[in-house]
């Protein structure tokens, strides 16, 4: 990724589930069930480790012994300045920039099992091209998200859908945990996941951030 | 903490549920109903993000508007050698040495949600006081582990009752994600979790690393 989006945006990468009203009503049905019998009411959290950073341009092993990998679309948010407890109406003061994020996972039936082995793969969270500075968006909740694997566009959402917007987030989580500077919010991805192969070519795009390219690899033998 | 330890184990935090006999025990019958039907196969990880670091000494804040804070005593491992599918019997090898790590935590009825809420708040994980290097701890199995509360003994357990051995994480984990050079393992902590409050001194102790001492503060209206 770019050295500016690199030095920016060096610190804990937070995955936030189920953030599109799409998705979210596709699994209305299964949170009646036990063990939950309603929907979640705050943000459901994930962490991508530092393992999983991965660039514009660059290769994503597929993994030996799966049987689907997907890409996650998302819109991510590089926090600017340490927020605690902040308000929703002050929250975007905290935002240094946007960028792109893919964040790659094995699919999971459920949201049970805490994500780390689905979700925190190496090379299974790809940022960039750029880091846009918070200025030069207008309306983070505006913005269109599309996915395209081998130039045809197989997923495209708005991120007006999303739960919680951007400020929302970043007051909700800043209530129980300090965002620092260099964390990245990595704001969802919408309903419609789709499968890639080794040999495909992944891109998402945001609309104002560019575009993301990344390479879907076999895996070695032998790494 | 100490200089050594700060710069040794300055990765990412790995925590380790159910990774105690007596622990998985108590949980075996919720583990038959839905959505499981049967016990975790794999080691069931969290994460403990950079937020949540604390050393020895320090005060641990007892956050506002939660009803219960648990200590968690655990044996941490720092990795000092790059580790990617390693055997078991090669595991050891990739280890610098060992610390004490207090993962405090909001106490949770089930394993379903990302635990980020529960177990990130700041400063929850406290690590020290000393990094010991994997050569002066003879046998990681054979330490017994114990937790005081002013003073009390509440919690005494053995790593001999691990449900994973420290080399069988490392060979498990590095399976599916490649541990880098300063992560830190949690390996679990024991059955029999006790409440701590404000104004309480609490202390994990492990055999040959010495005892980990925080005290228990109460949140300030205003940070």
């Amino acid at each position: 990724m770019s050295r500016a989006l690199h030095d920016a945006a060096s610190g804990t990468l937070f995955g936030v589930a189920l953030n599109y009203q799409g998705l979210l009503n596709q699994r209305l049905a299964e949170f009646e069930q036990p063990p939950y019998q309603k929907p979640p009411v705050k943000p459901v959290l994930f962490i991508k480790t530092p393992n999983t950073r991965n660039g514009h341009g660059q290769p994503v092993v597929y993994p030996q012994g799966i049987e689907q990998l997907q890409p996650g679309p998302a819109l991510g948010v590089v926090i600017g300045k340490r927020a605690t407890r902040v308000s929703v109406d002050n929250a975007l003061a905290h935002v240094a920039g946007y960028t792109i994020v893919n964040e790659f996972s094995l699919p999971e039936d459920s949201y049970y099992r805490p994500a780390v082995k689905a979700k925190c793969r190496d090379g299974f969270c790809a940022l960039g091209p750029e880091l846009v500075p918070a200025a030069q968006v207008a309306d983070p909740q505006q913005l269109s998200i599309k996915l395209f694997i081998n130039g045809q566009l197989r997923q495209q959402n708005s991120t007006a859908n999303m739960v919680r917007s951007v400020a929302q987030l970043i007051a909700e989580i800043s209530e129980f945990m300090t965002l620092h500077e260099g964390d990245v919010l990595i704001t969802g991805t919408p309903e419609g996941r789709v499968d890639v192969l080794p040999g495909d070519q992944v891109e998402v795009e945001i609309s104002g951030l560019g575009r993301l390219t990344n390479s879907i690899v076999a895996a070695q033998e032998k790494r």
